[in-house]
């Protein structure tokens, strides 16, 4: 809907084609969101950014009130919530290049929460943390445009790392119930600590639900009770289907209603995602 | 020094900020070179960016004869030689990007090829085909740029692959003599199958030298008599020192001059490189 | 039943506790089968045993003709079919130890060709070639007592490889069936060439069925239409539940029970097996 | 030497060739050894066993001091220090054997103290512990043996684990020194925690000593300016050469002398090892 770009908002902007961004992938970036027209977790995402400019040798020029101050002009005014991409390229190799796109929410038609999603596992695996590290949130997103193509059939296709283990969708975190415990992949699963993730996590802890952080086999995935994906932009997705093993027939229950009925209310309850 | 964008050279162009090669690195990309004028390998160079656009689903809108032709038109009455970057964008998703970039051609001085250069080894490892093909030359080089700022001082950063074997450098691959035997990484190690690659190893088969292509351990960078790199815009590039390790004293020798001494005779008597 | 050492066949027999196969494992081995009374395979069975005795330096003293003339001695008037382990220690370190023992069939009741059986997959991973090589049959099986330790309460457990693919039982090999195709690890998986999974290879492709031998990932198991398990002493063993998920309801059917049917005639009208 | 075995001494012994530890490989074992005809480290070596036996599923009849007082009982009255190992194995099945082993100290000459060794670096890899953990020791050794037959010409031969990193020798723990700085492989590069290699590192701490237990690349070994090995039979062995390259010309210097020069001192003080 609109850029920010060398200190202005447009309708629409250009770069230069040499670019080091256009030209190496060397950028990295930030995916915000608001929620009643107001930043969430912007804290929690500038700490992101900042980890990853240091890993890319990216000068960190704006401090957090700076760069938040920037984004609230950027969306005060706005009649519905919107996903907000903050990104920074290497520019011309000496002058990074600052970029803030207001775009529309990436979220989940209503539906979806309660139909669930149809859920695939990619052939590609996810790049290992010793090659790039998953950290690092940069803008070189070849293999995930990759392995999207591959099975188009589905809303999200889950990676597996390396050695096998369940690691993260392309664009979420992943959740499934067993027994009563809530499991997810650990952060030595070769994925990004999504804040969502951490949402439910916290949050499930709250509500006195056992979690276990670890490696994740695959034959999980196809014999838990309930599965659902976290994502900033749509919160908490239950998945219906993965592959030709169908979770739930008529509609999803269990922990996954239980904390999406809570998350809102947690969220907005919590001063540090303010 | 020119660049070749919707259907025009120009000193200088732009993109728009929506382009999917910049916001997320959706690109592909060749680097060709002239020698006296005349461009080196175009036929090897077109296949493989054919090879790259179909595993990233990018529709290859013109034929070798229609590329030749207009990189040809662009490098005509220059007078030194050059490197061309051929390179795809997905563009805005529907139309994909063309960009023919004109440069300086990024060979060393003529000095390193008597006094060679200074390699180190990598942290960070080569990504594993498994979750990005290696004969996809993709624009997401993110982990290029974080190798190169890991170990600043070397000319060159070689690349481990995730197993511990030998793959290759940042820009270049790898060679080394052992008793008189050229080896070679094979391209099961997750590399590149470099043009100036193959033509060393079909160079030194013909002149009778025993050449292995296979993993090769760390251990034999450190063991062997002679070690080193090719790359398309610079030929033969001897390696003096490899971490604190000293191959040569003096100047190179053995098959990395014979080799050297050989290659342009070759190539240019090697109808198929033109 | 009985035992050859040192020349003699005995009921019981042993060895001395400095064998090195006792203190270190140094030992190599093959398991022969009867049918009908007839030595099933003992050529391609020896051709592994030899292979074996190569890897571990073992000099194999005993040429086919001479090995095959003392196991027929052995099996000669027994009134069931038997298993033959066939054995050869490093003994002392200079003179190895060879026995045989002959024992009862490990093959299942015959209900379990109606009902098939039951199968987990083990947290332990198959041990990769580049550690020991998966051709080599060693009596150095302590990972394999270790996994079938973790899931006693099944037939057999699948191990995956180091990288999460689909590698084999702890004492047979499994195949699967997805659209009509017939689907098995192929040897890069890190698995044994077992000799019932190369001859209902052959069978199913005399039978104009498509195979497929490659890398299988774990959800394949979960998604398949019938899955089985092939051993020497068993022949072909459908799986009627894998983990939690149920492969068929009532009895198995389609390609798994095509192939048994035939799998008899098939290997007694094979000349190269007797 | 002799052996225990059935509750008695013997200067030699037999079990039956049916013991499950020598049809396949499902034994434990720990190798201590006297200083002085002094037990050394038991503690340490009796919880390690039990945390053998309990992976493997081996019920530890003998309790501490039961085990210690039969092995006091075997040492009494010699002359010279020897190595003591203790093996269990399955047995039949029902009842697990329990031998102990009196053998003569595997140590080198007290030459290779003063010239060092040679060691080679193995082409077959260290089991990763997903597949055996590195934390039990079994008497399945096939891969040590095969190992140390590869490169006959070398006192020991170091594997690096299944990612290409330093793990371990097939009998020894490895250091190297690194601008003063004492580098050892970390537990999670699948190694033992071998009790050398912890007697080392707390004696080099305590003489103030910089101390690192990391992943160790392989071209450390190559740049650094010391190595060396630990094994209980033989405390701190110099390495002066690792494949073609030379560590030290005449006598082993600096940390590797000061923690040799210390290393009977500091055990013989620490109460915890006697």
């Amino acid at each position: 809907m609109k850029v920010y770009i060398n200190g202005e908002w447009k309708e629409d902007a250009v770069v230069s084609v040499y670019d080091r961004g256009f030209m190496y992938g060397e950028g990295i970036y930030e995916s915000l969101r608001t929620y009643n027209g107001r930043l969430f977790a912007p804290r929690q995402h500038y700490e992101r950014l900042k980890r990853s400019a240091q890993l890319m040798g990216l000068p960190c020029k704006l401090n957090y009130d700076e760069l938040i101050s920037i984004i609230q002009d950027g969306i005060k005014n706005l009649d519905k919530d919107v996903t907000i991409r903050v990104m920074v390229t290497t520019g011309n190799g000496k002058e990074p290049n600052l970029l803030i796109y207001i775009m529309e929410l990436q979220a989940p038609h209503s539906d979806l929460y309660i139909y669930g999603v149809d859920v695939g596992i990619s052939r590609l695996r996810k790049i290992p943390s010793i090659c790039l590290p998953s950290t690092l949130k940069t803008t070189s997103h070849a293999y995930l445009s990759l392995a999207r193509r591959e099975k188009g059939e589905f809303y999200e296709i889950i990676f597996l790392n390396y050695q096998g283990f369940v690691a993260e969708g392309t664009m979420s975190n992943v959740f499934l119930v067993e027994n009563g415990t809530l499991v997810t992949p650990s952060l030595e699963s070769d994925i990004l600590d999504g804040i969502t993730r951490r949402v439910v996590i916290d949050l499930a802890r709250s509500l006195g639900i056992s979690v276990e952080e670890r490696f994740v086999n695959v034959d999980e995935l196809f014999n838990c009770s309930e599965l659902f994906l976290t994502r900033t932009s749509a919160g908490i997705i239950p998945v219906r289907r993965i592959e030709s093993r169908t979770i739930f027939e008529n509609e999803p229950s269990g922990l996954t209603i239980l904390l999406s009925d809570n998350f809102k209310d947690y969220i907005f309850n919590e001063e540090k995602y303010w």
